[in-house]
């Protein structure tokens, strides 16, 4: 990892399905000087998240594409090298959106101080960044979980899945995992606690869900699409609520789809459920980032909320451990030490 | 019409694909005698609704489906003729549930008193009872139209699409109706006064839409499905609405439905668009049922809610109307005329 110049990690080309290698290229420029009233950050870790599949698409979305030749997106820790900015030092340590590099230079705008001492800053990214909070605004403020209700979620390892039914567990609610693989299952059956974990690879998959579901199913937590959401539509029940967070399995398909069309049955069932289906960005909840901020770190210090990293050491290995995300290789949130704290 | 007898329309078969007059079967029994605390009731008119097409299936829905030899149900409106209740006086009008016969037993359950010198009593069958009552709660309970947005609703001849678009101009926002027909675009445009028509059997619908909703959709009041989704779809913005009342352009269907496979691409837009897809039905809102009498009866004392209404003499014709509603052919609210006042 060279300090002498800032590596960074561009859009070479657009995806057609699963990204290759081929689709990102490493480039090295000067590592940028800050001008009056920025700062130099050095990158400690990059977030790796499903949603930057599309940000490689030009479909419309509710955020602009990446442009070809730019820099991928992404959260970011950094540390602050040099500051020519009266509200930062040289030393702290911050969240940013500086993207897939080893340096940035920030006018300020967006970043939020990290205090070392309270957690471990690559949280930030995680449980007490993005992806906790996505898991919170949306099963609190959509989902609404009850004592007693059943509050199902696939990718139930990952870091909004497993902050999903944890909180749900903490709202009184039974938690049913989705995921692939004995490792993870242990994992959250065993360190999470979930009232039930399912591997989707399991040919009685469906089966087991049904079992695992013996009151029905009153919030499905959206993470996945696909085979899951099929397995759970049957088993909703009358006012269920389903916040739409992400679909990693359909995220690298594109239409027109292979019938039989499934909209009419789905539809019907909204309607005659009176299901509640809504798609969200947490953004939309920005007001409530300070009281999940407070409510996260306190539940972590309790050990009532508990998490898990994955981290990949060097900038380098982003496209590889990102393509190997989207296929559910990672286990925990998915992080790239960018570089030594 | 007989008055000596009680004539009622039972299910004979169970539909498959579009009723047939073959699935109903006309009796004849004697006219109930009211016992203690009962009183006997002549049904005046009775309403046809689309969900009715939803009880003729055995299918899983909120309701239980209308038993093989059982009869039609229905709401009604109806005329106390005896009495052995001490709340009902013979000659007072009610509202009731007594379905597709021309004389009910009643033990005053769920009866609502209603006022003839108020508004004509078949009014309670139509824009003053349940489809009013849809129309307001789902539009403005799930909808919630703001001033300067663009409400979308099909069947817009009908007494819930009709209410809707006069609701939402009443609350500030555009109306934009949908329908079938020469007669009833005029009659929506020029009597209803919605903002725009469109008649979907244009060749040019989507495009008609489209220019039609130049800032994009923000509620989509959704009657219809089909053809009409797919083209509103496209055009919605970010939060939008879509209020589940009905789909009637699927009731007749029976999937498999053959592909393209459209449900990917619609919770693409769900998650991208922040989009609420939300299936009701208007009981959930009860409580807001006299608010709702209230509000209604004084838009239309000043003239800021029209209706029509599209009556059938004779319950021999019910099964004709129905038929003829699930493919469009009435106009306005249709309302059978069992008997006359």
């Amino acid at each position: 990892m060279s300090e002498s110049h800032n590596r960074r990690i561009v859009l070479a080309a657009r995806p057609k399905g699963l990204p290759s290698p081929a689709n990102f290229r490493i480039e090295e420029t000067a590592i940028p000087e800050p001008g009056d009233g920025q700062i130099l950050l050095r990158i400690l870790y990059l977030s790796l998240d499903p949603y930057m599949r599309g940000r490689m698409d030009d479909a419309e979305s509710y955020a602009l594409p990446v442009e070809l030749g730019g820099v991928m997106e992404g959260g970011t820790v950094a540390k602050v090298v040099e500051s020519r900015h009266p509200g930062f030092s040289p030393g702290e340590i911050v969240l940013s959106h500086s993207g897939w590099q080893s340096w940035a230079i920030s006018d300020g705008t967006g970043l939020r101080k990290l205090d070392p001492a309270a957690a471990p800053v690559s949280t930030a990214l995680g449980v007490l960044g993005m992806p906790g909070f996505t898991a919170y605004a949306g099963l609190l403020s959509i989902g609404q979980p009850k004592p007693g209700e059943t509050v199902v979620v696939a990718a139930a390892s990952g870091p909004v899945g497993s902050a999903v039914g944890q909180i749900a567990r903490i709202k009184g609610a039974r938690a049913v995992g989705i995921l692939g693989g004995p490792g993870k299952l242990a994992f959250v059956r065993d360190e999470l606690e979930f009232d039930a974990v399912i591997d989707h690879r399991a040919e009685d998959f469906e089966a087991q869900l049904k079992q695992a579901c013996p009151a029905g199913v009153d919030i499905y937590f959206e993470n996945v699409g696909g085979r899951v959401w099929d397995a759970v539509l049957p088993l909703l029940n009358d006012h269920a609520r389903i916040p739409v967070c992400g679909l990693i399995s359909q995220y690298n398909q594109s239409g027109p789809f292979p019938g039989p069309d499934r909209l009419p049955l789905v539809m019907r069932k909204i309607l005659t459920k009176s299901l509640t289906v809504r798609g969200f960005i947490q953004r939309e909840f920005v007001d409530q980032r300070p009281a999940f901020y407070a409510q996260m770190a306190a539940w972590i210090a309790a050990g009532r909320v508990r998490y898990r990293e994955d981290i990949v050491d060097g900038l380098d290995k982003a496209p590889e451990a990102f393509i190997g995300m989207l296929q559910g290789h990672n286990f925990g949130k998915l992080v790239v030490r960018v570089s030594p704290e």
